[in-house]
């Protein structure tokens, strides 16, 4: 398998971890489209177990069928496909040769919510291993109440994936009674959400594209005093890289809600512009018809391969 | 054994199960009258558990000895026998060679009841294995308070039935401080329940009939957008169907409370169309006088046999 | 050892359980004064723990010392002698082989008491094994809040205990906030009680002899349209014993507070009338002066063993 | 090593323990000024960490060393010395050899208090075997809600000792929100909490010198119909013990807060006039200047050893 | 590797550990500018957890990057640097040879805050050994509600890295609703929460500069009639040492909030003066720029090192 400096750069960043986690973490950025160039495009489909069937799958009906994805995951030369284990399953004699599959261990659904959220462990490192997946995947909700039972079950969970050489994908989403609505994506919110997760061992965060606000007054201040600008979400996802270990983890940042094609494009010459390690872009993709989804992951990808800007600090 | 290739293709959807688990799945779906058709009459009895034995058993007592049921069973052609961990060891010996038997592993009784359900472990995989089962139950209430609990506690069975080579058989029952008492049965939120089961592991999942009722705002405004239908309860069946991954994992469907004999055989006539794979059928088979039950019973298995509307999705 | 039909009958009901357990059965069905009668009288004595030891056994002052009652047992040839850990450890080296002994391996004190009980833990199975016991007895409180975790720690001890070849004998008593307290011993309760111990794997159940006292309406409805009889206290265990498996597992009646001598004899004699399978007296027993005491318990014995009424479905 | 009757006596109350557990016993009563006689003097310095160290070692500042109180309890002969694991730790190199220690395993400090105490487990069976510990200690706590907790861990400790070969020695203070403030020490109170620790597996009770109060109404008339005599200590000492299986197991009186020698003095003389079988004595012995520490321990042993009236049932 | 009397002198009071665990503290105490003098200067990075990356290093940005603080920690002379998994993960490979680095196992974010802090557990003994590690820190807050929970946390990790030969450093930081605001620094808090460590098997105690404020009644009483002297810093920190194990535990200071050069000295000199074993400073380190950190760590450095006044009973 050919390789790129920028790749071997980023894999002597987890010098600590084994051959084997470095080889899935090399699979995962010599996959597809956006293979050598250090930048991981990923589709992600938890959103039937987060939101319902019917909230995700009712507009692009292919998509209640998890072969779907898998088959557009390869189409469009995505780095991997996240989903949970009936998903995973349901693919992974068929696909998992041919695509990067990353379990995800644990989600939410919405017919029972409460002000701090708290997923359920639904798969584990077991499940990843037999089902030949490359990684696995954990949310934690930073702010929740719930905070420290999930920090516990990643540190199990890492730990378990380090034995069985899986590297770890964090969701990093800050959300719970400790911040406010409009913290949960504050930059400064974001920014120390990320650092939570390289602390807790994480290979690959990923976290939501950060807005101005600013949710913490310490923060503020520090922020505003050291004079680091936030003005563009550019500027925003630098600060948030440089806080994942100075630039040496890989941060991914994610589409949220469906939008406009020209939004999803500007939001992610943003991200690429700032050092963002690619997307996570799940609804955006599945839910529009196949051949739009297809080509708006094919412009997407060509914004972050194509970025000449590196993680400002992964860079130096 | 002969098989038929609707049952191969039912089979072949559970491509990532060893053959273990695949024979016992095979066994329910060649077993009865059924047999062949890829469709499953069940005859359950956890209300003496759930309900208590007067409320179960006083009209109609010689269902006071599980034996009644087995027999029962057996003589009407049922797919499959589930009951209690008491129930199934008084049987097991006589019975289980015989009849396929699904050990229930979770139970909760009504003299405390609040309003978050969540059950007690009542058996495990090894008293499965041990009383020569064919796959386990176990109930799951989305919407509850304690729905985690109860998601993880499927999680660890699921993982355990994989390695005694057993599938597992979900009640996903929507009911909790997180929905409404009409929610409970509503369209999107059975779906939804089937959904989560499929996601969680389960090979073979047991819903409630949706009503037209529809509880989440966001889930109807998107069934209501894509056109979904809804009108009629083979539209709705239709749609859970769907909504377990495309009609690849087998959806049956329970009978609820007693009722007249018209009623019952009009929902499995309606289920049948909109593709189920069968039913659940315990109260309004045992509380019926054994010849009554027995012709009900044939008559509900030649609709489900006979329908040649299978599955939707599963069909295409 | 010599051995009666009716204890081969009985022991016919166990036929999941090994070699090993039977015979602990069959040693209790075959010791004592009601040996080869299919009847049990057992003494036990855990008031201390339960209630205090003055409440206990200050009225009769040599009942401080755990060797009078194991004294006792022999010499009134109960069929055995149930006791926590403690006491247990203090008697069985010396009466173990010649007296059958039940571990109870739950308890509560009445030092803090709250509405839904939930006893301690307070031995296990290798202790009933290390001390030569023939049986484990464990109380649940339907009913209570905490029911379901008593369950759960039942089902475990039931499986330690199958494990270790013995029988578990189960204290069903409803109790806490889900009843109310004429509803402890409310017929439809005890019954129900009754049923949920066989489902969760009880070999022998111990109920209190229910009133005629109805506690949930649909129960009510069921019982009153069926017909069932319940106006003697023989009726009401008739309708108790039905509820276990329809007469095929082991219930015996506890005697509950010191009351006078023909109470208790008329109350066995109701119970031995209506197929309940023996007692379980304790301060009836062991609170009178001991020549009273075996005077009682013979006379108490030959109801039972002279009952010609057996269980009513177990002699179908 | 010589031996006694009394001694000898004492051990066969304890015929299911193994051999190492009963020379460990052997070797607390065959240790120090009271060797032989059946009694114990025991020195606890657990203080530092339940009181905190200024309250229990400035007013004589050597004992801030957990070495002065190691070589106070050999030169005063004591029986043994009890601490939590830090101490032990320090300590046992140097003195494991020369003086039985008693690790004691859970203790709660005074920087956060509720109504309902539990303490913390803090050390292990583990340990004590590691440091040459002839015993280990536990406290529980019975009237507190947590109350079930503590019976949980000391049975699991119960049986870890067992295994290893260590008696297990049970502080038994009533506290909580179960009972009232004066209720702490009132004899009914304070024999059931002995009874309940001899039910759960203690080999040696350690409780408070019982006062005149009665604070349970049932147990009150109990004890006033039977005539039990509770006038003075020693005659609530010979109930407390009584209630300990009628003075079959090990019972010792705690000293409590410092005070002057002559009340320290006739507490232990009505102890032992009582059928007490020693004291543990901590505040009283570390808190006075050594030589008179030496001196009070001197005559309170002899005032033990010397004690011809032995447990009133123990001698019967 | 030289050594000195002082070193072995420390090292005779853990004589109840291993050569492993020994060769460890010997480690720590031989390295760096402070070697042989039984002093220790230790450089703790868990700030970007606890408060977040910007307010732990956007004024000096080149702390964004785990790797700046060990080389700092080198290039200062450090004994040892502190940090939490995943930076430790980022720098072991190139600097746990050169540098003892201590893993911090669990850790707080400032996300979600409550009265009673309960730090999550973030790493593990086997992190730590696998990382090339020399101890473990942990954090204990006594007088928060969540107290026993870290006890018993910090008591299976004592046992850990007792197995695996690592000394345990213990934050033991009063903290909670049981105590004041003011109470967390006060001197009978702080000395107590010294000695709770210690006996909950601490090998280093880390404590913050206690005031003169006095908590807890009692404790105040005790300290004034010992006539305990408490006026200066260096006389706070003698109480303090001395409530640990009268010296002879390794007892460190916090240096706290960032604070100008001349006061990080004299916080420093008192608690030299006062028989403290050094110092662990973060903030006023890394938060400086390189240059002044370099040479501030080496006055600190200096004053301990120079230091003639030892503990004062350890010295004894």
């Amino acid at each position: 398998m050919s390789t790129s400096p920028r790749v071997e750069e980023i894999l002597s960043w987890y010098d600590t971890d084994d051959v084997a986690t470095r080889s899935c973490l090399r699979r995962l950025l010599e996959h597809g489209r956006t293979a050598h160039s250090g930048k991981l495009v990923v589709l992600p489909v938890d959103q039937g177990f987060e939101h319902g069937p019917a909230r995700s799958f009712a507009v692009n009906r292919a998509g209640y069928d998890p072969r779907y994805h898998a088959r557009l995951a390869i189409d469009a030369g995505c780095s991997a496909h996240a989903a949970p284990l009936g998903a995973i399953q349901r693919i992974a004699k068929d696909f998992a040769e041919e695509l990067p599959l990353i379990l995800k261990c644990n989600s939410s659904d919405s017919l029972y919510t409460g002000p701090d959220p708290l997923p359920a462990l639904t798969a584990s490192v077991d499940d990843a291993v037999r089902l030949g997946c490359v990684a696995v995947g954990f949310t934690i909700y930073p702010g929740s109440a719930g905070r420290n039972v999930m920090y516990e079950q990643l540190r199990r969970l890492v730990a378990q994936a380090r034995d069985a050489g899986l590297p770890v994908v964090v969701w990093s989403y800050p959300r719970g009674s400790g911040i406010s609505k409009e913290g949960q994506t504050a930059v400064d919110v974001v920014a120390y959400a990320a650092h939570l997760a390289c602390q807790l061992g994480a290979h690959i965060v990923k976290v939501k594209p950060p807005t101005a606000h600013l949710e913490m007054p310490a923060a503020a201040a520090a922020l505003r005093e050291s004079g680091t600008r936030l003005d563009t979400l550019a500027d925003r996802v630098r600060h948030v890289v440089e806080s994942a270990f100075d630039g040496h983890r890989i941060v991914i940042f994610s589409g949220g809600p469906a939008k406009d094609t020209l939004a999803v494009l500007e939001e992610n010459r943003q991200t690429a512009l700032g050092g963002g390690f690619g997307t996570i872009m799940g609804r955006n993709a599945f839910q529009r018809p196949r051949t739009d989804a297809l080509r708006l992951l094919a412009e997407v990808m060509d914004i972050h391969r194509e970025s000449r800007a590196h993680a400002v600090s992964g860079a130096r």
